[in-house]
């Protein structure tokens, strides 16, 4: 009962962010009533209007406010390449990069038996259906080197075995930057059997 | 443009709460749009309400819901103690504490010649008509140890210069469990010339 009840609930909500605490959600709420109340109620609509707007593009799954996203109506990128994610936030990651100029499809999850997904839960029908319409397909599958990412990929390997795709996975190895001595030995391991030969 | 525009606005809003930068906004504005409907459109009505409904407590100038706030209502707190503050933050940093049981000013300031604050600016007149209405007032004044907190508090004490009032400030020293090697060297001071005599 410390605080008045309406900012009890700016609090609760804040919590419910990753990261967030206690301490952390009590500051960003008592900083939401020092904005001005413009600038609150313009955020109070557009967290209605995000919610609302916002939905899967109908070729690649990422999030978008259109019905087809930008990236894919974009005739400069190249549509027979194909990035294959986990989710729609990968996609903003390689955007910033900046480097990539082919397409995304976005799974939305890994096959996780143990978690009882299975390849007809995630977009693996739809990414077939995208690569049997086009001419000279290659996928790039970016997905995390974990069990379910690993299964998802092999997966998806056998999937095509028989049709004329190039398949290739992001490379594993060193961040960029990292110090040796901090790494992890299965990043280290497999930066050294991945080893590039340079002279 | 990265992110479509609802969700750029999102992280706009989450940008201009204080430690959050570009990276923690992204994650934030993200996870938001991972929250059911309801929360969300809960939080958007929770905001607006918040800034409507909350506002200075007629007495104290304490943050509240009501005209009068639950504690200058609560007939257990010693109304003859007042805890002198800058804003209405400390009220529940001392609330916490829960050991408090008198009452609060929230002056909503410090006097600040640098930044054109004058005595006049923040709520000492109304500090005067209460503690005027009061029969044994005590001031316990709890403002930040800096040149601002000092002159309000100098200001303050040569008000009641010639009333029967009983004023003290909170005490400088060791924040509990710190690192004494750690510790700043004006708060060593402090501790070190206020040191308490124990045997």
């Amino acid at each position: 009962m410390v605080y008045p009840g309406s900012l009890e609930k700016l609090i609760s909500f804040y919590k419910k962010l990753p990261t967030i605490g206690e301490k952390s959600a009590e500051r960003l709420a008592l900083a939401t009533l020092d904005l001005d109340d413009e600038e609150v109620s313009e955020f109070s609509q557009n967290l209605l209007v995000a919610k609302q707007k916002l939905h899967p593009c109908q070729i690649c799954n990422n999030l978008t406010d259109q019905d087809i996203c930008p990236i894919c109506s974009d005739e400069n990128r190249d549509h027979n390449l194909i990035c294959v994610i986990e989710d729609y936030k990968s996609v903003f990651s390689f955007e910033k990069a900046g480097n990539y100029k082919g397409v995304y499809h976005v799974l939305n999850g890994l096959i996780s038996p143990i978690n009882n997904v299975g390849p007809d839960d995630i977009a693996i029908a739809s990414l077939v259906k995208r690569v049997e319409a086009l001419e000279k397909p290659e996928l790039i599958l970016a997905l995390k080197s974990s069990i379910e990412g690993e299964t998802t990929t092999l997966y998806i390997k056998k999937k095509f075995e028989k049709k004329d795709v190039t398949i290739s996975r992001l490379s594993y190895g060193l961040p960029m930057g990292a110090e040796i001595e901090y790494l992890d030995v299965l990043t280290l391991d497999k930066a050294l059997e991945d080893r590039k030969k340079i002279a």
